[in-house]
């Protein structure tokens, strides 16, 4: 009995790394792969921000173009922060692998703000928009501060 | 009259760099932007390749998912590539400046094919997958021979 439980923790291990490598080749290429999901995300909440802070006059549609793309955006760099990707450049904290409960928490709460954000925007509600924004971007300042160097 | 021409195209080169500066305060944001939406791309890209090639099993679900952020990205850089950007660190040649008009024709191309191979995924045929993989992957060569350093 211990033999075969054993022999199927070797093989879910076995299809962990599988299924880890078949998603990023290296670690460099996960730590590539989410810096990159971030930068697309932080130029379109740029944007949402500059009208948020009255620089550029509110447009419903254009809030929700850029919206639904950071809402898109918010789903993906998770799954490129696994086992061994700590080790490779990055800004990300230790925090992130110990306390991986409460980093799923935040990253979680991010995708939750974004989805209410792409509402506020389609409200075409100026007010809304800018509580949706602030709201979302309380989400990412929470994360970083827990689980990003400078 | 001149006069006010001359003013109506000052005050229109004045808002088309507003308009630029609000979409990106640098070039070399324009460009860090545009790799990383290409980057992304590229690692959905390539795990719908890793299906085509049979060293994943083809799963019509995980297929659409990736298949959808692909079309997504697809849509995204383009609009980096303003004027200016071309003397930032950059693979483009500077055929992306100086034949627009089939540079859009490219790009406009990528886009057509990956919303196919949405519609590909979806039909959950294998085959159907491939066809639309390849003329996708094809539609990436072609930009990429055309357009960009290797």
């Amino acid at each position: 009995m211990k033999k075969i439980i054993l022999s199927l923790i070797a093989i879910s291990a076995a299809s962990v790394s599988f299924s880890a490598a078949a998603q990023f080749a290296k670690p460099e290429d996960a730590v590539k792969y989410r810096k990159a999901a971030f930068t697309v995300m932080a130029t379109h909440f740029g944007r949402l921000g500059a009208m948020a802070q009255g620089k550029v006059p509110f447009d419903a549609k254009i809030a929700a173009d850029n919206a639904e793309i950071v809402a898109d955006m918010a789903k993906l760099p998770w799954h490129a922060f696994g086992e061994g990707t700590e080790t490779a450049e990055t800004k990300a904290k230790p925090e992130v692998w110990k306390q991986g409960a409460k980093f799923k928490e935040a990253s979680d709460k991010l995708q939750a703000e974004t989805v209410k954000l792409v509402a506020a925007t389609k409200t075409g509600k100026d007010d809304a928009f800018k509580t949706a924004f602030a709201a979302t971007g309380g989400a990412c300042k929470s994360c970083h501060d827990d689980f990003k160097n400078k």
